[in-house]
């Protein structure tokens, strides 16, 4: 869940400042991924001098404001005070932002912690001793950390943070150290260390030894390269390197002796074919200046190229005199033997704030556009049909199976409860909704004509990939439902729909939950094409996705009334509960989990129809209520609810229909425009959207930046 | 989700003391059900003179209290100043207690508001105008209220309340007061006004122009007749009287004259066969002492007679001249033309509280011994073997079914939950479990090839009976899991389980929970017994069951611990969230429901797994939060979760078991002892239990009476 980018230039002349400079934007643009802390490692004054290391608690702009305490040629006299107080966030005094670098690799990291809290100590880069011998950063969770730290210990091996990372730090050094006779290339040396690791990981690292070199590796966290260059790449891919035999055994632990690494090489001699990889040759086989940008997503490097490299799990990428190796970890295990680069088609405009004062508000507010996105090219209003492309191929096979299986987590599991009644409806096939870990614990039997549909904004979600994973080893049908094109749910998925709603990037997801509500109610009326029974309901929906944007756009508008009733009834309270049933179950979940990730305010989404099995309790006078009672089948229902709440002096708050005469005027009431039952969820979270936005302004939060969260969660 | 109660004694002379003696023992029975208001209905001095109620808000102290207040035999002076003080909730001064009569017919109450608050003027029983021509008690909702109210106002008539309940009484008088030359008799009457009625009830109506006869009516809520008598009951069952024709159509809404009520009768003259029931002969043929009991359940009537009779929807019953004759409200609908009287075999004994302060505490000590009755005679631990004898029959359709599909409601749901997971490892077939209301919200695809199991601690939680329905009408084999033998979902259901967990008085669910438990964690064990592949597994948890009531039984002698760590820690708090994942997702959403339920703390349980996709944002060093880390197989996913919580100075306590000790001393822990994996959340509930508890006692809440529950829900 954390941020990873690194920066190598060859044969191009950058000085420090530039450096710094390239590696605080990368970090910046990685931010929704993890802000607790920062940190980057550059290249010291001579090949041989330790990695200048400066960590700093708190956002990129805090680090930012480090590193310029620390520059030589700023005024002096005010800097060297100012340095010396945050010297014990870095290794050195004054650092002279003026040298230049032909060839240089660096390093930086934004954190969300997992193991430890955030301090400049607990800060990436981690190292393997006091002078740096080896850096890295990392993504991820290090399972078996204890284990290995354990046995380092024994060794004599000191440790000073409580993360998980620096015992692969320490590691790569104890490895280095224990061969000094017949040193390992840094390849070998990392691919020893990654064979001892379990849990899922990103990783860079960085060594003296090996001084303008990078390795780069993945198991579960998202990685790529990008390349800059002048002269066009010569061909498109990227020769992987395979082991010929798996030269470097997994480390035993001999667990009599309280667990010991065995170290690997011995007699075996590593042997690989060193071939220089075809993509980077020039046309006259001289060098050429040539940037390498690792990063663990694309917005961080499309500033400075479009033309990148997914890596994939057990991937070890080598970054050495202007070229890049892509090693396997263990023998052929059937995967390509080359690997593509690919050009991306995202603009970074997409990824600017624009008018607005955060993304959340700004991603909100591009609903209408975004849905129209989502059925752009998909739906003919005229002649009332679906077509999407991606799924036209399955559509036998999904009709025919035995479940559909709805994995997700958080935001994305909503979508996906919001959309099990018109799946039900109108493919007349078993729903199931899953939460993706929970999916996973229980280790639920998935079966060969079982289809399995993954959602996830990102497509990188930790738990929704493996969930996804598990279901492709017992032969399911599996479908994924992304926003990001090129993730892995999108690579690893036999089929599926891109949601198309544009980069999102405030952490509280808004506007790809509407996106992936339109498209999954999409994906529904294409199934049930086939059925004549079911064609009048199907072109009532259709209908109703005509008018939802400009429906959308109405209720936006009602963004002012909204602030002033946040502001007057919402804003002081510490709990509040939201009710509702039927479609908009799914409404009243999505809408508590917004107000509790922006706003910290504790809200709970009830089930209007479990009120008396014990949420009743709750109610009296005091305890804030939103009800949701637009006009559908279930409305006389929820209307009991409500009397029941007011029976006991509940002051209920009502999302209802702009034209519902039978409220009472004792009621504070939202109104919104009527839709076809099954949408209906799409209008009715939006007001939820904004009152969560503006509470959570009430409250002097960073809505882009809530507390304790992040983006995308790609650990389990 | 009230409770109903009537008395008729024919040929023993009675006093009026005696009379109301009886309502008030039997609704302090029926508490449980509702308790926010109570009222009678009792004959006059002459059989012409105006029925006599009384009706309190509160408890049925106080009704007893009011009643006393009006008795005409006691201190005069003191009383009559009371007595002008609570005049308006009765419509007599003084009352003569010594009065006696031969034979008489009352009602009695307790609500549980839906439609306005508990007031006086709220509380049944309700009339049909200010000289209580008809009177009854109502459990249920009316749906279509709202229209009968419209019509009745159209003619004239006038309502005093906000109830549902009093459009029914006027009803009644409309129907008799629009045909005053040719009267129907009072069970013609009754079903006229019932062909009415749309939505969920159980009546009895009394009238003036009926003396000493009373009707009882239902429709989807319970209601049963106990019957007590010196003789022998001539023969066990009672006659049905089927009519000859539907006379009484349902009457049509002229919607010109914003709508008009047609009367039956007309040229059809309802022809009854008048027939005297052959269960009330006596030997003789004598007319012979008897007296009547009708009762939301059997538990009001157990002190008067085990005999009892439990009336099916539609039936009318009609008590007159000491005979019980039920009719069908429609033509021949392929029931039997006899109903059986059973015989009780529940003891009085068994619902009191003993020893305890209240029934929950009561029910949380009862485990040990409720666990075990649920296993005895079905588990042999000698041979590991589960046999219930209920199943036996259908076990090859269920190992061959589609989908196992639960539904329940409320604290049954978290039951089901809690055993997903081990039937899905021993059983292999798809699992899905479905809150009842939403199930029937969503008209969720069920088909012939499914079987579906039905949890409920009553068998009368109106949602589970109708999502049971709902499966019966599309062919899928339904099981039932209940405690109360005889119920609704007991009766209907094809085969099923009874939890034998003892009558459970407490509103929030503690006995039956566990004992649910372990009932379907038997049921999952015989699914299995054919498969060699389980074998060792199935041991291992039959091994387990054979220790947990021990373990049961240490972990609540932790009893003082617990009630210290509630005063210290939470008991001034507003929120908490219990967090576990696996096997303790369901005690974690159980514990939180029973704190909600109880203490009124807003309370939730959150999936350990989807912390980092929402909830994390809450934390912060001022809210508490429970961890569940008990040892299984995600120990250390639990662990990485308590690692964010800490980093985000969170100050969790921690359930884990007794030699853990990887748990550093910051933290407070409720140590409880191992067992399987699949059986660890039947002891981690119980500290939970525990804590609810006490919480609830140090905020001053009457636990076994949370304010705005009842026990059994049997309105949708």
């Amino acid at each position: 869940m954390c941020g990873i980018f690194a920066y190598c230039s060859y044969l191009c002349e950058k000085d420090r400042r530039h450096i710094c400079e390239v590696l605080c934007n990368g970090l910046a643009r990685l931010e929704y991924r993890g802000y607790d802390s920062a940190g980057i490692g550059i290249d010291g004054d001579s090949p041989d001098s330790p990695t200048i290391l400066f960590k700093q608690v708190g956002k990129v702009a805090s680090l930012r404001k480090l590193i310029s305490q620390h520059a030589s040629d700023a005024d002096q006299s005010s800097n060297e005070a100012a340095a010396s107080d945050a010297k014990e966030a870095t290794n050195v005094g004054i650092v002279d932002m003026g040298k230049t670098f032909i060839t240089q690799t660096s390093m930086a990291h934004t954190r969300w912690a997992t193991h430890g809290q955030p301090s400049p100590l607990n800060c990436h880069p981690h190292t393997s001793d006091k002078t740096n011998e080896f850096s890295l950063v990392h993504n991820g969770i290090i399972t078996n950390y204890k284990e290995i730290k354990l046995v380092l210990e024994k060794r004599g091996y000191t440790f000073h943070t409580d993360t998980d990372t620096e015992a692969v730090a320490v590691l790569c050094k104890y490895i280095y150290d224990s061969q000094p006779n017949k040193r390992l290339n840094f390849t070998d040396l990392i691919k020893a260390v990654i064979k001892e690791l379990e849990g899922s990981f990103a990783f860079v690292f960085k060594s003296q030894h090996f001084p303008d070199e990078i390795v780069a590796a993945r198991r579960g966290s998202p990685l790529l390269v990008g390349v800059k260059t002048d002269r066009k790449l010569k061909v498109d891919f990227v020769d992987v390197e395979l082991p010929t035999a798996d030269t470097t055994e997994k480390l035993s632990n001999d667990t009599e002796n309280g667990g010991l690494l065995t170290v690997p090489g011995g007699n075996a001699e590593p042997k690989l074919r060193r071939s220089q990889s075809r993509a980077f040759l020039s046309e006259d086989g001289l060098p050429q200046p040539i940037e390498f940008f690792v990063a663990s997503d694309a917005s961080a490097v499309i500033e400075h190229t479009k033309r990148v490299l997914y890596l994939e799990d057990d991937d070890i990428a080598h970054i050495s005199e202007g070229e890049l190796h892509i090693h396997r970890l263990r023998k052929d295990d059937g995967l390509s033997s080359v690997r593509a680069i690919e050009t991306l088609e995202i603009e970074l405009a997409e990824i600017m704030k624009g008018q607005f004062d955060h993304f959340m508000q700004k991603e909100i507010y591009e609903q209408p556009e975004s849905v129209v996105n989502t059925m752009r090219g998909r739906i003919n209003f005229d002649s009332r049909t679906v077509t999407l492309g991606g799924l036209k191929a399955y559509l036998p096979v999904i009709r025919r199976c035995r479940r559909l299986l709805f994995v997700a987590c958080g935001t994305s599991y909503h979508s996906c409860i919001a959309v099990r009644p018109v799946f039900e409806e109108l493919t007349e096939i078993p729903v199931a909704v899953e939460l993706a870990s929970d999916f996973l614990d229980r280790k639920t039997p998935v079966f060969r004509d079982d289809v399995a549909i993954f959602v996830s904004q990102s497509g990188e979600t930790a738990d929704t990939i493996l969930a996804m994973r598990y279901c492709l080893e017992r032969g399911a049908l599996c479908l994924g439902v992304v926003n990001t094109v090129g993730s892995t749910l999108s690579r690893e998925s036999h089929a599926g729909i891109h949601i198309n709603a544009g980069p999102e990037i405030g952490v509280a997801s808004t506007k790809a939950y509407t996106s992936q509500y339109v498209a999954l109610v999409m994906m529904a009326l294409q199934l049930s094409d086939d059925s004549i029974s079911k064609e009048e309901r199907r072109q009532q929906i259709i209908d109703g996705l005509h008018e939802i944007p400009a429906q959308i756009k109405g209720v936006l508008m009602m963004d002012k009334a909204l602030q002033q009733l946040a502001k007057e009834t919402l804003a002081k309270e510490k709990s509040l509960l939201i009710m509702g049933r039927g479609y908009q179950f799914a409404t009243c979940l999505e809408g508590a989990l917004k107000i509790k990730e922006v706003s910290y305010m504790h809200s709970e989404g009830i089930l209007a129809g479990e009120l008396k099995h014990g949420p009743l309790a709750l109610i009296d006078e005091h305890l804030p209520v939103i009800f949701i009672m637009t006009q559908d089948s279930l409305y006389p229902k929820v209307q009991s609810a409500l009397a029941q709440v007011t029976a006991r002096k509940g002051q209920p708050i009502i999302i209802c229909n702009d034209d519902d005469t039978t409220i009472s005027e004792q009621y504070r009431t939202i109104r919104v425009p009527l839709t076809v039952d099954c949408l209906q969820g799409l209008i009715n979270v939006l007001p939820l959207q904004l009152l969560s936005y503006h509470l959570a302004i009430m409250n002097g939060v960073d809505v882009d930046f809530p507390r304790n969260l992040a983006k995308s969660v790609t650990v389990e």
